[in-house]
């Protein structure tokens, strides 16, 4: 399956080709095309900004032409706010990379994706777009959708990592809750304490509040050696007076 | 209803609190705090980079420490990549903007959610990540996950910005995190009644030590009763051989 590739379209600064490298491999996308970059290419301007995406940099392709650099894509997006231009159907850059990874999984390994991002200053101008089947624009705050490159590139990049068929949210603990018993061994504990301490002085409503307790100290899900300190901390205010 | 907070934290490059600006009035947020700002405050290099949100540069306050910072917020998200640190849960940048608009619904109004970023170099540090009760990470290309500052508030924005209510299915929370400063009260108590005890025999370790009880409690987001249960659990038991 082939990854869209970004075209850069007549950038003008190469800092921004740089940061925009950058913005593509935090997403995993590593193709990058310039059509007409202001400052020629090479440059060594855009190698820091990449940081290390300097690899994107160093393979980066340039034409001449829109046209050549989209020769070979199934499909190809404008990154535009001017979404009511050319009667060109316009997708949020979240459907386009719905739309994206549809295609691609439909196409077998052929079907090869593409977006353009138009000059800093004036963005992609009518020519440029019309290359273009779609427009893919960001829903933004009305009163300012005003993008930088770097951070156009980075918005598609990150819907289109996000919504890839493979992606797990990894959404992991980094602990381990402690078994149950140790969780109860503490909490009875802590009962029988507040008991002592006369914490429940009306014995009706006292299941009730030491639920409310109990699901208190629950919701943390304390690790083991989190309940052994929770110990601790009860045994050190129990001792207080006696000091 | 309120708005999420962006806070920057330490910032080294006024230029980048400019661009994080930026990023967030294309989301439509607003209110930027900064924690000791490296090069100090107000700082004209931030107006340019911040273009057409010079408004939310002007309007940002400044605090000395991160604790300050959030007092008034009732749910504090740290952005870092550091994700097992501490004990905290972990959430996605999307998971964090759907659980702050589900609290901002059911709390009609006075819910106030913040997002902590760290210094460019180095990152939120574990003072500033213990006042958090939720770590917040991007899940990006496993090879290459460092995002420069603008970028991260962007993402943040972005995700918050696409997933504001009308269409969201709202699952409610039962209860709403108490004010910052009624938890750090507690936990100030708490840490005040421990030393009395001679709890930190290892005053190199305590910091550590401390960090951990904080983030265990933490964990829970405390309602405000819940936290005067907890108060009131302190008073028991340090009562308890008065008796």
């Amino acid at each position: 399956m082939k990854n869209p590739v970004i075209i850069l379209v007549q950038t003008q600064m190469a800092a921004n080709i740089g940061m925009c490298a950058r913005a593509m491999l935090n997403c995993g996308l590593t193709e990058l095309r310039l059509v007409a970059p202001r400052d020629g290419w090479p440059n060594p301007d855009a190698i820091s900004p990449a940081t290390d995406a300097k690899h994107i940099i160093e393979s980066a392709k340039v034409y001449s032409t829109v046209k050549e650099a989209t020769a070979d894509c199934h499909q190809v997006y404008a990154a535009t706010a001017r979404i009511r231009h050319l009667n060109t159907p316009a997708v949020t850059a979240t459907e386009a990379a719905a739309e994206i990874h549809q295609n691609a999984q439909s196409e077998a390994g052929e079907y090869q994706a593409a977006i353009l991002f138009g000059p800093e200053a004036s963005g992609l101008d009518n020519d440029s777009m019309s290359h273009a089947d779609r427009l893919m624009h960001y829903p933004m705050n009305p009163d300012y959708t005003s993008l930088n490159l770097a951070q156009a590139v980075l918005l598609f990049s990150w819907e289109w990592w996000k919504s890839r068929p493979d992606a797990t949210t990894t959404y992991e603990t980094s602990w381990t809750p402690a078994p149950r018993e140790e969780f109860d061994y503490f909490i009875n504990r802590l009962e029988n304490l507040l008991d002592d301490a006369g914490f429940f002085p009306n014995k009706l409503k006292k299941p009730t509040t030491l639920q409310k307790i109990k699901s208190l100290f629950n919701r943390s899900n304390p690790s083991s050696q989190e309940v052994k300190s929770l110990q601790g901390i009860l045994t050190a205010l129990i001792g207080i007076s006696k000091k």
